[in-house]
Formats: C-alpha cells, structure tokens, sequence
C-alpha cells in the first residue's frame, strides 16, 4: 500500500465521529451505529456507551466486535468507489483509574465535549477497541487486508488527518 | 411512534445508497460498506455482490445480516442525535428467473445504473434480504423496537422519501 493510500485512511478515521459497529446478539450479527475517538496511533477506537445499551451487553457476553468507518456518500455516480476500513476487534471496558483510562477519557471529550456529564454518571462505560486486523477498500480494485502494524503505519502517514489536494 | 418519525424514517432509508451490513465469520461481527436498493414497501432490501466478496462468502453459510442505515453526519454539536435504523434480516440470493428478480433488478438498476454489466456476469449475485425487525433511533430518548409490519407502515407513511420542513 503506498503513501498515498495510508494517508486517505488516516484521514478517513481522523476526520469521522461516526462508526457503524457489530456485535453478535443470540448468535447474529447486529450494527448500531456509534460515536468513536481513536488513538493517535490508531492502536485503540474508544467508545462511551451505557450500560442499558443493546450493543453494550452484546459486547459483555462476546467481545468479538466490528467497526466500519467508510468514506461519507458525496452524490458521486458510482457508490462503490467510496472509500472505507473494515476493522475486526476486541472490545473491553477501561473502568476508571485503569491504565490509559485518563487519556483515553481525554480523547473521547476532545471530540464530544457534550459527553462530560456522561463520565461522571455511574451508568456508562468507556469500551477500548483494541484492532486485530482490518480491510481497507480504498476504491475500485484496490482492498488490503492490515495487519495491526499496518494499521498504525497508516497513523503514522497522517498525524494530522488532513490531505493535500 | 408518530407518523413524523415513520416519515423520518423512510426519508432516511429511501434517500441513502450506502448502508452498512454486519455479517458473521468464524464466529465474529464483521461490518462491510454495501450499497442497497429496497422495496416501495421496505419488506426487502436488494445487494449485488460477487460471489468472491468476503460479505457474500459470510451470507452463504449464515443467513443472518444485520443492515444499518444512518443520518449522514452534518457536523452538528452532538454526533449521538444522528437518526438511524438497524435492521435483523434473512439474507438469500434471488437467481435469475426466480419471483421478484425482475423487479429486483430494476429497483437495483434505479439507483445504480452504473452497476448493469455486473448482472450479465456469472460472478455476481443479487441478494435479498427480509426484515425481521429492527430498531429505530430517531433521536435522543426516541427509540423504538419494530415489527416488519411496523418497518412497512413507517415506508406507507413517505412514498416519495421527501420531507416537508
């Protein structure tokens, strides 16, 4: 994968808020979509969601998860050459005070500073997605398959998410 | 749920091209970007896929997918206020000559005209996939689980997909 195409996901994982994430409830698939922050190396996806939440007890009973991240639909004339990044994961809870809990809390209310009162109320948890593995689309005959590595090579390519055009 | 939020809805489902759709592989969510066509009456959603597509390899030995459909992110303060719909389905192929393959394909060629080669090839199979509910976030505190029957009455409630504002 060249530069180029690195520096395309990075800025589609920088610049999006939000995932479409799959969880496996009795045994099928499910996608809700959720509000995610990422680590600047792209080692971990956060995401703060309630205890109540469907997704949340699927993800306490199966920790195998998905997030999709794809490219917005610009009215273009062919919808599938949009560009996006299929991630396979495991999901756990950073309960407060655990490693990287600070940073990743600051992550998060960097993007969605409404998100303050969330954190402070008993009933919602922060989730570490940690990749295992992800496939990259980035358009018309051109998918990879990453490893972690990759993924934060990737990072690496575009710290700031932004492209020269 | 008031007929706004079926209009809402169906708004949301007729006006997209992109959706999300969650598969299972070796026992884990996986999340793809597939564009989708859909009934007049929602009661099916139609995918094109080649048979080598890692979601159509999934479908083959597990039927159930998941579909969502979101609000495109407008940049507004709060991302967790983006409507969305998450859809259960059963998912089959429609062979050529099958009920309801002609209207498929031209529901699908509609929307993708770009995509009529893709069904001259051998490779390439027309998906559908049937409702077995799903749930509705129209916005915060408005959540709702549907029926079928409940999915068809939201698309009864918006033919055109337009919403006046």
């Amino acid at each position: 994968m060249d530069i180029e195409l690195q520096q395309k996901l990075a800025q589609i994982v920088r610049t999006h808020r939000a995932a479409a994430l799959g969880t496996i409830r009795n045994g099928a698939p499910i996608v809700t979509m959720v509000a995610y922050a990422v680590a600047d190396d792209f080692s971990a996806f956060y995401v703060l969601t309630s205890h109540l939440s469907q997704h949340a007890q699927d993800m306490q009973k199966d920790q195998h998860v998905s997030l999709l991240i794809a490219e917005t639909d610009d009215g273009r004339e062919d919808v599938h050459g949009l560009a996006r990044i299929s991630i396979r994961g495991k999901a756990e809870t950073l309960p407060f005070g655990a490693p990287g809990y600070t940073v990743a809390r600051n992550l998060y209310l960097a993007r969605f500073p409404k998100s303050e009162p969330n954190f402070e109320l008993g009933d919602f948890d922060l989730w570490c997605i940690t990749p295992r593995g992800a496939r990259y689309i980035a358009g018309f005959a051109r998918a990879f398959n990453l490893t972690p590595d990759a993924i934060q090579e990737a990072a690496a390519a575009n710290p700031s998410g932004t492209l020269q055009t």
